[in-house]
């Protein structure tokens, strides 16, 4: 197996396939325009230049497609730079495909959707767990390939399933540590709560806002969800607004976008649950990228904080 | 006619009829129980004492009842208080009715009814003229009789519908003036936009919270309510984002209530005008109780500000 | 078994022992002294009046003291009130003893103790093993007799190692579901988080704040009191400094009283653990207060929400 | 007539009149000197270098000079530049003028004065009149041609007039509707509100902030000129105070520049209204720049916000 | 000497002149007229009932009028209250005066009055010194009567003088400890800074907010009487302005009432020496009433603290 | 005597010795290594490039190095920037030596160690001049070369000293104008409160923060090092509490790193002598920098103020 691009330093000779993030062209200081790519593996990314392109190389070469670059690692402004060589489309005999160059969650979907469908069997509530079902059935392919978000968190293939479940796993045991927590509630908060990015979000792979998501937000665009799936399975009864109100709620504040604070118990919960597994997500994966006795870069999500590693971690 | 409970003074003997706003039992220092009654008419309330109340008392006078009172106002902690001597539920006979005792708006609801219709009738874009025309439908008797908020502006009978039809008033104007502005857009979400309040609050006349109000709030319903009524009338099409991001921004900020800021030119407008008639509608009523050279109560919703009527306005 | 004192009833006659929670004098219209007394069992407390009190009355019931009261349970603006018909100081030979009369964990101490011993017996790392010891062994009566805080969640005896071990329940779990986490730096901030309350407060059944604690706060007292034991054990190394500013940031931001936010992992995991423990335990507490279908007092530490408990929890 | 440079594309030659709106000279990296010039004319502008330039260039090519260019439109960084083949001041004799190279208000001088002297005639209260008849009169060569502001909204000649006149627009709208407004106090407030602005800038087309405007500010400023001009005509009287408040509160709070929030009827509608013109001014033109389907650049005084614009308007 | 009203106690007959600071008309439950007065002399205050009231004792018992009162020093809900047995206007052969019994400054008014003179004698810049040289001849006599606020800090009679005075002291050593210092400006922004409150504030003796000062303020009161004395002076010239600025900014910041920060660097001191004099004037007033290892009543205006006396200071 | 590096201008030719304030190194396009070096000495600092840097270099030319240079003074991106022509280190038998080229205080050590002696001297209060004696004596040497800030204020060698000096001048006379105040505590206060940045910075010549710098601060470090300490010299009593208050409030508020507010009216001094000291340094020292009629640069930690230095101002 080849090496990934962040791998590589400067001088080395890349010769491989690679996923085009970004393409944008520009005009060069001779007047002849070129094509500024992004192109990325599930390692990282680097910045190219394809000086004096051609038409036809703006039309081949756009965001989504795979191709194979060779070229040398140099450097621009302290940052790696492809000097490239050449390069083409990927071809159907290549045997390649662009889902291996996006990062993924490190669960994959059967894994995923099985503990999700576990957590539906687990409920007593009916209701409750008809209306549940319905979304899991309804946006089940979507659900398992969406990321949690555009960054920040969860951020990539499966993301948003894999933050679900890793927050009912945290669920699982806050239930039998505080039995008055009711679990059927909590449990369908969790997997509910994020299913409007689905609408907020173009895409699984290459996700930006749609217009919905910009106007409406996720949590409105669920909330009224809710109310046309218990429309349509003639539900009526209280579970249907405690579960709107605790999509509603989920953020926690009306700054964060919350038009109502969490007023039941599992929807505090919910707030609580969220924020920790978003926050072990960041951390953990900004940790990873660092030594011990060395500060991670500044995390936006998280007030901008830079957190330390230990010496006495190795 | 007989003057109102606001205009007696200390020592007058009242009898006449009231209604009774609220109605709290006590139990008073020689451990007999009393009921406090809050009545009221169209000029003002006062607090009465009905002394060693019976049972039968407590199920005849309570809240929403109209009764035939004779006493003298007397006076308890610098507040006026009506001495009962007699108390009877009015009669079919006696030619009253609750709602002659209640707040009204000073324009009738057939005069109310033609302005929305007028307006309505004004669009030009044919899917917000239907939209905005079933939920006139729907909900036009609602519509008419309740009030625009529990407390602070418009708080009265059809207060909700004084409220548009002041708000449309300032709209049309303001589309002569600035032809820009899409006059269908700006119509249809002045008339949508406390919709809501009408599964907010419980009744018309003497309104309290729902679950539903307290849980999701009065934005949510509403958007959620728009998007069932384009489902039913199977439209499809960017008005029902649009209309739906106007009800959800309406409130200016997420501090107040709104998840997303208006992001359409309507939708800062539709905020604006909101404003704009609550805050009229709250400064005229209250600078009409005082007179020149003096300064109004403090009124709440405009940041506890106390206003000064100049000596020069007679 | 008596019933406590919460379930009288308007007219009954109480005859038991009671707890003085507070005892002030007052004049009364007559110019005579009087004693308000504030009476408590775990179920409750009320007021009383003893009127007409002697010097020796002043000096016999005092905070602190347990009495014999005989009275009839009345009402004052609303508030039962007991008047008291006769009081005489608690003896030896009654077999009461104040204790009983103050709300304690839902957990023995013995069972505390051991979940403390056995967290400190899993650590692996033998500086962070041989600081928390220390603590345990030192503080070993106060931590098991104080509150976590004077109001607001577990105010009440043995509090703060009930809250300290409901933290490790939920940290455990944890570490198994993210094996990054640092189990034994998370294990003794948890631990040593509010230990600085045995110095902030005065005592472990009345407790009110001390100088130190008013001047300086458990917090700083704290952080000082580790630098103190490792400098007592001669420990040099970046483990006391991480278990300080574990301690330092465990409140999350400045404006709570931590001057620097959660820089570590551990320590933001900290803060999100105490969270939501402090949250469960005075969630369940106002939940089981009130009926399905009601909303909760508001509770003040957070937000000063009320919370509504759903009709279909019975 | 010539297209504006706004219009130009890549590669076009252009030869025509242009503003200097401003000059500087810097350091080439060949050490000789070069002058940065921003171009001007009422379609927008471009950057140009005047590469080795001479002391006479630098006299010559300043800010607020009209000259003739020639050159081709090049790129830099993205952004549109000028090469500049040959340069010179504009000549008496070439029959252009400055004026015409900057952005105006869409109304003309004559029409914005008829509304103005309209206005003051519809007064009845007679110190109210007079003392804005006294400012109207001195100040109307500058009030007729000063921008609203040096940026944001109606910052174009004669901006500070048609804002004023759009608002006495709304106005009088307004006082038909609630007759119960001050008609003279809130025209007069309207056209005194920005007055202070004369001041509080150095000219009408190329703004600065003079030292009075930056340590007193137009709204100081402006109260103690009223102050002057009561004194000058010999008029006390609760008119005067109302006044100089009405300009003290139009920002609304204090963190906005305004010491005292609005306490006056008029004064509360007054920044109502402010907002609103400048809001739709601001909205209007940038709305007017993008298709439909597109959202417009952020508006810096409009919390940042990018407003969408339907795709259902044409 | 008698001994002030804050010095008897319970059950004692006082029998001496007292200042009515207000007195207010009620109606009894016998419904009778009765009137409440606020009593006071240098030492304190106590509230007393004059029950039955005629109308002539309204008209002669009103607000700052000195009264001999006879009574018994009762209580009323924890409170010390007079039992009025007989009262009567003081007369002018009783040798009392209304000044005798309002707490003073600690300096007499030629002290304060030599300080101020020194401090303009001082200056070197003619036109600094003859404009506030000016106002100090105008007002002189307000200046040394009126406080410096209603209440917080120096809100005595020459309380204004006081604190002018000892801002003047700490002003002369730090320029002499910072010879940077511009002395001129600093003495005009200290003698100037609140002397606007000659114009909010009613009377000297008891003070309440002039609709000037409720609807301007005094800084901007101040900022034009400086333009106007400058006027009438025919002064021009930075000076005016810096001295209008140092005036503008003096609350340091817009939340607190100044629409721009200090920018010069006097201005900035000037705020700064505000802050600490008024600081010591209200911590020094409070900690004098406590002992040591007491802690002072919440200080209003210092952020509601509660300040500590430590037990080593005697 | 040479002139400093600041005084040089474009074209000049430097030949003399510098200091190395940092050195990076960088490849260049042609993918050779080379330094970036900042030089400085006390008038100011400039950048310069060495090209084709050998490993040698790099070990040569390291911070904190004094090195003799000689190049022409250029240009890149308007700022200026050093061609070498030649480099080498320092010898011994140059005869300059590092600290010649840092900014020092503009009193030197012995003066500000005697006045701080002085200080220690007039206290009366045996354990609080116990305890500063030994802090002073404990930590002489760094007192005296640290500075007291990484920027913004006292940012230079001994500018620690420096700045407590000058505080305890001011704090002398304030004493003397408000005698309640408690000389002792003010004194040690001042001394005490910024010691913690000897432990949280690392170096005085080239201060960067220590990792107790980051995670617990000067504040925590300084409070429990006054803890320590009083145990080493067995000294019990509130003053070391009230010394470690005043050191933990010093900062006024706890947004701002302190987790009490001042509590002790010497703390509150402490706090506002402190803001005034560091107000006068940083402004004094930007107002140097510009001439009369001009704006100094933007001050960060003065709100980004930018402050006037009025035109008679000679």
């Amino acid at each position: 197996m080849k090496k990934g691009i962040a791998h590589y330093t400067l001088g080395e000779t890349f010769d491989h396939y690679l996923l085009i993030k970004s393409a944008v062209k520009g005009v060069a200081s001779n007047n002849k325009p070129f094509l500024t790519l992004l192109l990325t593996d599930t390692t990282g990314e680097i910045d190219a230049k394809l000086w004096e392109s051609t038409p036809e190389d703006e039309s081949l070469f756009q965001q989504g497609e795979l191709v194979k670059v060779q070229g040398e690692v140099g450097q621009f402004r302290n940052k790696p730079q492809l000097k490239i060589q050449s390069i083409r489309p990927s071809q159907p005999t290549d045997g390649v495909q662009a889902t291996d160059f996006i990062e993924k969650a490190p669960v994959n979907k059967e894994d995923l959707m099985e503990r999700l469908t576990e957590a539906i069997f687990d409920m007593e509530n009916p209701t409750i767990q008809r209306i549940t079902k319905h979304f899991l059935k309804h946006y089940q392919k979507d659900l398992l390939s969406y990321p949690a978000a555009v960054r920040n968190h969860h951020e990539y293939v499966s993301g948003l399933a894999h933050h679900i479940v890793s927050m009912l796993n945290i669920a699982k045991e806050l239930t039998i540590l505080y039995p008055d927590i009711n679990k059927d509630l909590l449990y369908a908060g969790i997997i509910l709560h994020d299913l409007g990015k689905i609408k907020e979000l173009s895409t699984a792979t290459s996700p930006s806002y749609t217009l919905e998501g910009k106007l409406i937000g996720h949590i409105p665009l669920m909330v009224e969800e809710i109310r046309a799936v218990a429309d349509e399975l003639q539900i009526k009864g209280e579970e249907v607004t405690i579960l709107q109100h605790m999509i509603l709620s989920h953020h926690g504040r009306s700054e964060w976008g919350s038009p109502k604070p969490p007023l039941v118990r599992e929807a505090e919960l919910l707030h609580q649950i969220d924020m920790m597994d978003a926050g072990l997500n960041m951390l953990n994966r900004s940790l990873q990228k660092v030594g011990p006795g060395e500060f991670t870069e500044r995390i936006y999500a998280m007030d901008q904080r830079s957190f330390y590693k230990p010496t006495f971690e190795d």
